[in-house]
């Protein structure tokens, strides 16, 4: 396979009690804190965006200009370790050197400003480009489509997924009048019942279909309306793992039951399963992750089901988990029918199966379908991952994390528990909710940013480059959180 | 108001029987065609790019570092007239001296590398930009959210709409517990049923929401699940206009009367309607228009029956109808509640009114929330506009283009029929469909890209830079077409 390409390993900086500095060019050595933080900066600018636009989301401002590596600095001079890049989407930091060339060169920066509708009139480049880009990092599937982000990238492989649904289903039978009449006015045969199954706290974007198929927390979803899709139980393991095994195996198989319940309820019911949708770790949500068994038995169900397994992969891809795709931790029979990017990935989009491609244009389509811009940086962004090593870096650096948060889990049990995850996409529970917005401010104004998931969680979300230096960093001023809250 | 900005005229070149030269700067006299088009290198390509992505859409590879102004130079080495600029995205044409200079700024490229999520961590000069530019082009609508394409701004705005009605309903009371835990589970009351209306023959683009208020063509329909939202009728009106007048107005009252029928009986059945969706032109279904008065109308029994109105100008906005906003033709009482846009606005977004703007953070919430790369382009366009009085331009182009239309209608007319629209958003329609089809290759391989819409229109989306010379190329192109299938 071609992701071989990534598993050439070479020597980096050596494993050691204290890892030495980083080696990001031209990064701080630390961060650095001036003001409480928001600073007064960030608040005027609050204040002013506000009056245009709804603020209410927003926590800082910051200095592109200045932030370097996996430091952002703000705009009142605070200099910021970021473990959370972006919700996940900054995978070589700020201002990393390669990026900042690639529309120096003026052909690049001419297809970047004549960007074209990629569906009707490509560049002459573009068939080159898209194959030397996913053919690097396919999951072993043949196809692609692009989009621009991972809620567009989940609605329209949705779409895929029904469409090959019917058309199996439909066999060489052209469409009847009736369906497309019907389908105009959004009624059956021409628009059938159909639906996609996926997860309790699963979260899969928030436009119509995507908020349908997530089941993550009510503030996303109440008051708006909705479509009867069914949701099964993702696991909820206990930890440690490893002394939770028996039960954490038979979690795994009361939700696979439950999936295959409600396949066949939904069968009896006439609006039967497509699509089963899911994340390989449930992001979001809490970081919930779930055995490669369960994965292997859940393809299994959707097999025997007739329907399609979709992976999500919008926050998990791009190699934060130590492999470039999550699910390839998971020892799958075959790929799975689809997968979803965006994020790392700069522009959304998703791999799929021959079976899944349309036989008929305009299915799917859209005025951009991509973006040649965003291609261009993610060409440089796999470049840079391949000569870097940096699923190498991931994993060393999420097996430094993981190792000092169970320390510090063991040590502070009454304040942290349940560490999990895998490569650098790790989290951790505070005591409750409280607890967590207290870590979260001290943390801030020591100069270090995490990510919240679920109603307790802390989660981990760092850049590609994050090293075990600034770990270590991280490790310090948490412990000096912990104690200051122990005292 | 501020759109007065666009609205002081200067002298651009004179109106005369046949215009000048383009002033478009380095743009060629006028198409040149050197092979078939589609020619053998853009059929090679289409191959190539065909084994790794369906291929099925797309009609030509260009050479954008090439392509100048008006003109598309295809990787065949054929100079093509484009009036459909990329489905009406390109409002400046290609390579625009003022485009390409904008990430020559090295802030300017840091701010595009440095992608941020909007809506957590935005960069010190946001505010004042978003300020700067939106302020110049605000349909009165004080406040704005910022997306990446038409679909997910619909999508969005949508939500908007149906989170204003609750508020509105609910008044200050909090969610109750049972409204949290079904709208986990898609059900009411916490997923009320609520719906929007559009109208038959509308695009609102190809995700669930907007496809459930899409009714233009069915094979964008027809295999996917879809919900029950009500479509009214479009005012479908006789041309000439002014020799059909009593006909259009009573075709007006007939449109006007079913919205609110279908109001009425949403509402009985349980599922009312929160919003009212509709473009000002329906342009992906035939360039469909309504008079000043129909919408004027429409707005006044959306208030009446408690619901929302949004204007869909992701294809009519930015410029192309002779004033920026193409509903501002209508001499509303008050602004609509939203306005949806992108395409020639480079990223998506809306405008809303006060009574719109969320009171709870994270309602409406993606990753990225807009792109900063997008917003510095628009900002160029818009003072490009402003500077070269575009909306003149257009207005003097569409006049042109329009007068030509009806001069051939009158000659061809067993040809072409039903001249329509306004501005530079101009159609007509051949005999049939296949007529159309001869007149798009046939024109396409003297050097000139139109358009479709509907089953036989031919659409204009030329850029706002298409000035008069450009029209008399198509003209006497379109005549020569129209001359050899009369022959």
């Amino acid at each position: 396979m071609l992701l071989k390409l990534f598993k050439n390993k070479v020597k980096l900086t050596k494993v050691q009690i204290r890892a030495c500095c980083s080696s990001v060019q031209g990064e701080p050595k630390g961060p650095s804190v001036k003001t409480p933080i928001p600073g007064p900066n960030s608040k005027k600018l609050h204040a002013e965006l506000h009056k245009i636009q709804y603020a209410g989301t927003i926590q800082l401002f910051i200095n592109y200009l200045k932030s370097i590596g996996n430091y952002l600095v703000d705009v009142d001079g605070n200099v910021i370790l970021d473990t959370f890049s972006q919700i996940s989407a900054a995978p070589l930091g700020y201002n990393h050197p390669e990026l900042l060339k690639v529309f120096k060169n003026d052909d690049n920066l001419r297809r970047l400003v004549n960007r074209p509708a990629l569906g009707l009139f490509p560049g002459d480049d573009y068939p080159e480009k898209v194959k030397n880009i996913f053919s690097q990092i396919s999951p072993c599937l043949p196809k692609i489509y692009l989009m621009m982000c991972g809620a567009c990238s989940n609605e329209n492989a949705f779409k895929h997924l029904f469409l090959a649904y019917q058309r199996k289903k439909r066999g060489n039978k052209p469409f009847t009048e009736e369906e497309k009449t019907s389908a105009l006015l959004n009624k059956p045969p021409g628009c059938p019942n159909l639906t996609i199954l996926s997860f309790h706290n699963a979260f899969l974007g928030r436009t119509f279909a995507c908020l349908a198929a997530t089941h993550s927390k009510f503030i996303q979803k109440v008051d708006l309306p909705s479509i009867d899709w069914p949701a099964a139980h993702f696991p909820k393991y206990k930890y440690p793992l490893e002394e939770n095994k028996r039960e954490n195996e038979e979690e795994d198989r009361k939700c696979l039951a439950e999936v295959e319940d409600l396949m066949q309820k939904y069968e009896k019911k006439g609006t039967p399963v497509a699509g089963v949708a899911v994340e390989p770790l449930q992001s979001e949500a809490g970081n919930y992750e779930a055995s490669p068994e369960f994965f292997q038995q859940l393809q299994k169900i959707v097999k025997k089901n007739n329907a399609y397994l979709l992976f999500d992969e919008v926050q998990t891809g791009g190699g934060a988990s130590g492999k470039f795709w999550f699910h390839e931790h998971f020892d799958l029979e075959t790929p799975p029918d689809v997968i979803t990017f965006s994020k790392k990935m700069q522009l959304g989009g998703y791999f799929h199966s021959e079976e899944l491609t349309p036989d008929v244009p305009y299915r799917i389509f859209n005025t951009w379908m991509g973006d040649p811009g965003k291609l261009m940086l993610l060409e440089v962004i796999i470049e840079v991952m391949r000569k870097q090593n940096l699923l190498d870096t991931v994993q060393k650096t999420g097996k430094k994390l993981k190792c000092g948060l169970h320390e510090l889990e063991s040590e502070f049990s009454n304040l942290i528990n349940s560490v999990r995850g895998v490569g650098t996409l790790l989290a951790f529970d505070a005591k409750d909710e409280n607890m967590r917005s207290e870590f979260s401010k001290k943390l801030l104004n020591k100069g270090v940013l995490v990510g919240n998931c679920g109603s307790k969680g802390i989660r981990f979300r760092p850049a590609l480059t994050f090293e075990e230096s600034h770990v270590d960093i991280f490790l310090d001023k948490f412990r000096e959180v912990l104690k200051e809250i122990n005292k």
